[in-house]
């Protein structure tokens, strides 16, 4: 998917929203459990409900890695049944040496076929480069994140005054262009999001946090977005989990709808639709 | 597996050999290919030619992630496969936020009963400590790695004069201890070791980068052995590729003998056996 394609579509549904599909076998609903593949089942009612309202959806590949292969069976499917013109994250922070990440980009980019990979900065050029040479597919590249970890090093200020996060955005953007890398930009962090702008005006970013995180989707919004957007936020939890009963698929489509109509506000004000 | 097992395994086996498993269905012996699992049946092979020589196997998931769900089946009936008294270290480079990192433990401690993972330090402690919660089992934080792209931030000074990388070895050697923590050292940077020693003397180092990356073993060794050896040192490519004809496990076995000979001599010398 580029970049002409994705704004397109953030324009047309009006949305910006992210749904992450962090499906944890012991919280989905009961009723769900006698079936063959309980994951897949609930992934499909969830993009059935909500794929008019989301412009993308994110696995994060954990869930579907702790049952085993049978999970990444669960992972396949899912990203299979998402509809073409919604881009597929994969989130799972991979990243190795040069001849390793290559492998990766083999896995998400060719065998899962999926649009975009969250890729860990801590190795450095070689290790995200292979992902790049793939046309249409996005590495988006851990800048800072939300959890508390961050202040162990993302967080630690270098001896050019610069934070480690700042040198992160600023060389990781060297990496390729704005058609090609996003970040990942923690959302209960907006007061910093202001400055991280001005470090990578361009550059799309995947904000996780909004809800169950306790990131605010009108703050995120007030410092990140940009004439193109440039913000996918994504809602997980309170999203998927909205309800664990028989109607969970309609309550996750009320909970995606309130924030999709927030975003199409923010849009609007902004002057973008 | 704890620390006075291994050490008792080095002592045993005169060695501190691993055996990267990275095994790759484009370079493995063509006559494997018309086998139901060409990636298991090579590696079967890899294991029966080489379990006396090594006390360690590091299968790289990436390898069989390439191929899908299937070739996670391959790494699951690999891992099953390898015998119980020697170390199996899944060279995944995981991490993420706590409860997610909390599933990719499921994943390998549980699932797949791997006894050590490799994780990425830039998320901080909370994406390292899910895994330490697990008694017997290690987590392997990436510290100094071989590749040119260590040099964007891991060797990036920080405002306190250390380097990125002497600060990550500090702070997540405060995560856990010397039984549940060890560090990816790379082997094409024997200068750094001696100095890391001092960082972290009592902690096991994974050192890749052996033979095919172009280390040198005499070198890591006069650096980085302790009293307690303290050095894993694994070879991938130079060992499993070591012929690509029928008789690749008696060549990969030569190779390991080779290099098992050579630690044994350093064993000697440093008065541990």
């Amino acid at each position: 998917m580029n970049r002409a394609f994705l704004l397109d579509q953030i324009k047309c549904k009006k949305s910006f929203l992210c749904v992450g599909l962090d499906t944890d076998i012991n919280r989905i609903p009961k009723h769900l459990l006698k079936l063959e593949d309980p994951i897949f089942e609930f992934n499909k009612a969830i993009i059935d409900a909500t794929k008019d309202l989301a412009i993308a959806y994110k696995p994060n590949t954990a869930f579907y890695e702790a049952l085993g292969p049978h999970g990444m069976e669960s992972f396949h499917k899912t990203v299979q049944y998402i509809p073409e013109d919604i881009m597929i994250i994969a989130d799972a922070k991979r990243g190795d040496i040069g001849n390793t990440s290559r492998l990766y980009a083999k896995s998400f980019f060719e065998y899962y076929n999926v649009d975009a990979l969250t890729v860990a900065p801590y190795m450095g050029s070689d290790s995200v480069k292979p992902f790049l040479e793939y046309k249409n597919k996005w590495v988006i590249i851990l800048g800072l994140t939300s959890n508390e970890g961050s202040f162990d090093f993302q967080q630690q200020k270098l001896e050019s005054e610069k934070y480690l996060y700042e040198e992160v955005l600023a060389t990781a953007a060297t990496y390729g262009h704005t058609d090609n890398i996003m970040f990942v930009i923690g959302a209960t962090k907006s007061d910093y999001i202001h400055n991280i702008r001005k470090i990578v005006p361009d550059h799309f970013f995947l904000v996780p946090g909004i809800g169950a995180q306790g990131g605010n989707l009108q703050e995120v919004c007030r410092a990140g977005i940009n004439d193109h957007v440039g913000l996918i936020v994504n809602s997980s939890r309170s999203i998927i989990y909205a309800s664990d009963q028989e109607d969970f698929a309609a309550q996750a489509q009320l909970k995606a709808r309130e924030i999709q109509e927030e975003m199409e506000e923010i849009l609007i004000s902004n002057n973008i639709i």
